[in-house]
């Protein structure tokens, strides 16, 4: 009887903690700028004219390294939750000018000239790509407080889009967790831990620095010409080694040679992408996913400066790059 | 009487003189590569490990340059021969995926997890990018004498695509026309001269070197934002400056901040876009359209490291890329 | 002093009203449906198996009139708010696929098997189509009250998408408000009224019946090859002849030859598309544009069978389709 | 010796009858149409306005049958060569427009105007869709002769495009084969042959007619809305079943519930797609895929007027399609 008002009580507690959104029952939410509140590029402002300059001046010259993977139908790409496929379709062929005339030139022109256009279509998380802090919040807000209500559109959102991302040129480290383990490719599905990257850097003989580009490798590159085998369970990145990439390592950006980063099903319950939302929407730390880094690894370059751009796609969540990498001495 | 033989003779030449192409009349056919018969990039073979070394160890330091456009739903882009506008549209927002919920995650989880994702749609040939040697040839081949009956496919060439283009990491020089006249932007349809181009060398103290990215201001990219403006009647390169610029100066690569390099109408009866054939099928010479020279400009910046890679899109005929410049020591 | 509290209550209640949305002030929301809670389609539940009986029954044999446009590049289409043109593109041609051999078939298997295949995309209200009424809402919410929030994903709405239309079958009459006026095309932005309409039903000795598709010829149609003409200020139905249309005449479906039924710009300030709105959200009845009515108007024939279906597009807010027209005894 | 010229011409002989193509050793080639050499519509000619009033006469009223399947995401299609996938996506969303104002409209009237548009991308051989002639030729010639050299251009064919096809009223037929065999599905990759279809025929008592629309029921249809089950391996027309239809049934087009109407691996080792090839290519009768037969089968009405248009999607080899059936007298 007495217990009544207090049963009560406590009903009305639980009820009101089981309502709170998972993320705040676990205490996620979107990081705040340290940068201001207009911020929308998170810890790319750890970059600067002298870290520029610094990494440049530091370039040894000689052989530089193509990051990027090829675009071409039936590429690997994340079509979980239908997405569209890379496709390249011709507008022009010199052959099919003569018969089309587009432009009203007469057949003598159009088989003089011979002239060939292609258009592309794509997902914009597809080959070596860079993700902007829209692509993944929590609760309906993403980095730094903006919310999708106020500021998702049909056609991209009006802040934190790819265009605001400036060139990218900074300290890359390659953490060659594949080699490390003396393996040809991660086990499907395997999860990098913390200790799978410290031992790999000692290894290595490489300290990460704050402001870093950290890219690491699984060995999954190895498949990408065979779409069906680079999708299949990836191995990726743990939720509390990207903890440790950024919060103790110093991380600008956190990337690897694999489809989405992190491994799968997700450490946590209540997020099926974890480090997603945790780089993205909790630390302001682009990712960069489907990086070609078996050169480096075979050349054993573990420190470079890295150089590359998104195009820029105004208001998206995602743009191609193509980075290179110049070994520094 | 007597003449009437020389007169069926000539008849009979003159009559077989009109019946040839025009290209073989006036003597144009895709260049031959100095670099062999399998050559498909032409004369971004002028890059090596040393002259890749030699530019970056001249880079200053300091700020860095942006020489990339936006992309945009409206932006400017080659229509007249019906090719596709540049699209982007949301394929997952975070309010729409939790309504459809195409991954089954459930109402919480899609709550929770606010989920963006775009798709774009462009033709090759828009914003800022590079055109491949295998947009524009003669008489059915293109440089190297690659024919597009035997390489053309419907997912674009089976040689020269764009993939093939290395990171491009060379010498650029920016010749600034409109300044040199003391013009905010060269009048429509103004066709750049030699000597236009030699007068701003001077006024610039700058000598272009074999292996230069050149690239020409005409003012024009003030006008970006208002596509109609931009697109319409633009400066450009004349075919004889094209000339000088390849075979007198050495420029590697040949680009512009307008919409399509050269103006319109051709100089050529027998070409509607000789600027392009000249410089694709006959020089070898990649294309480099809508760049963004602005703030180079008005930092009155001539010589600096250009670093730009196209993405990789297999067969394209040319491929958007972001560069950057760096201004030498 | 006394005065204050009354001018609390009428600041209030002035809040209160410049706060109401537009709609409620002019009294426009959304019907409720009188067939239900659940209906998705609005005025096409006049179709009944007996009124599809009965005009079957009626007709008379012999010509058919189709009253679709063709597809092409070029085409006229609604781009004012940045909507995709049409595009059509060759997937496989006879020789691409020798080139490609994109099913590892051989040359030998391709050559002899001539392979063509295209694709095509385009914004769903192009060529004759009809609007779903989930194409337009007032304040949010479409026709008997489904809310966006509740229904709009990111690819397609979960009610009233245009796959819930039933082939439509019902007795179609053309209105030809050109031909009543003795003019080949009405004026450039021209607003038929409801007296426009009345006469030429006078003139063609025809009355309305409830359930009609009723479609009215403004001869703008002949521009069609034409787009930049035709899609120029366009006549249309004004604001108080759709009124009458739907609910004096009781017209199911109202349909018209130009590119967005009504003419423009707005007769009601808070409405840029007020026939739409109404049509659709008000009155629950699709509208039908692009539909081509010459050959119709040509031979007088005022009453016909319409037989049409659009295309199952799950969750769009349209369709394409190509009605025929079969004259009635 | 005297063997020498004999031999010599023998092997010459060898060597021209090796390279004749596979076709002409088989003697197949593209039919000659005896509707004239500018015919490019081949069996729809056999349709007279006599005909149409003929079956449209019989109509019985009552019930109607829509004979075409949803397109959604994820749907089945034919992807075996990289063809496009369904895309659906919004183009504008009410909450979107709000935050795009992608008209200049501002706040207060996007929030009132609610507009949702959307854009669709689609492989023309998706959904229930109809061939055009120019589809699959032999040698690189279609029906009636045309050559893809002369006519297939970037944009579609100058000849035989399925904007020629005229709305198609015909009687339909059903022929139940699955039914007739008392399955509720024909097995995985069971070949039609001509006498499951004579005696299915035989149970429905129905005989075919010249002119008829043709259409097998495999049952394949049960499993649309599961694509993988959909795709795999699915039952289909044998090469002489089609032969005895055409030739001596009299069928102007051929129709299944499966994907691609022919069942896999071809019956003819110098064609992997025969029965297209034979009817398309030889026979000038277009074919109708993903052809909803569910509701007829399990009505049991195997006779019916077959009402249904393809969008005149100009210069394509198909286009979708959404026919109904009226049950006969």
């Amino acid at each position: 009887m007495t217990m009544q008002p207090l049963f009560r009580a406590l009903s009305a507690f639980l009820l009101l903690v089981s309502a709170l959104p998972a993320a705040m029952a676990e205490g996620r939410q979107p990081g705040v700028s340290p940068w201001g509140p207009d911020d929308e590029i998170g810890r790319l402002n750890l970059m600067t004219d002298e870290s520029r300059a610094n990494v440049l001046s530091r370039i040894l010259g000689g052989k530089s390294y193509d990051l990027s993977v090829e675009y071409y139908i039936g590429m690997p790409s994340w079509q979980a939750a239908g997405d569209p496929h890379y496709r390249i379709w011709m507008t022009h062929t010199p052959e099919g000018t003569v018969i089309d005339d587009p432009m009203n030139l007469g057949v003598t022109m159009n088989q003089h000239v011979s002239y060939t256009g292609a258009a592309v279509s794509m997902y914009t998380h597809m080959g070596t790509h860079i993700d902007a802090l829209n692509h993944f919040g929590l609760d309906g807000k993403i980095w730094n407080g903006f919310a999708a209500k106020d500021y998702a559109g049909d056609r991209g959102w009006r802040v934190a889009g790819i265009e605001n991302f400036p060139p990218i040129i900074a300290r890359g480290v390659l953490i060659d967790v594949a080699a490390s383990k003396g393996k040809r490719m991660l086990p499907d599905g395997y999860r990098i831990s913390r200790s799978d990257i410290e031992e790999a850097l000692r290894q290595q003989q490489i300290k990460l620095q704050t402001g870093d580009v950290v890219l690491l490798r699984t060995g999954r590159m190895q498949d990408y010409d065979n779409a069906k085998a680079y999708m299949r369970n990836p191995p990726g990145l743990s939720y509390h080694a990207a903890k440790f990439l950024v919060e103790t390592a110093g991380a600008m950006i956190v990337g690897a040679d694999n489809l989405s980063l992190e491994a799968f099903p997700s450490e946590l319950e209540s997020d099926y992408v974890p480090v997603h939302t945790y780089l993205l929407a909790e630390q302001g730390a682009p990712i960069i996913e489907l990086v070609n880094l078996e050169e480096l690894s075979s050349d054993q370059v573990y420190e470079f400066a890295f150089i590359g751009s998104p195009l820029k796609l105004r208001g998206a969540d995602a743009a191609p790059l193509r980075p290179t990498a110049f070994p520094l001495r």
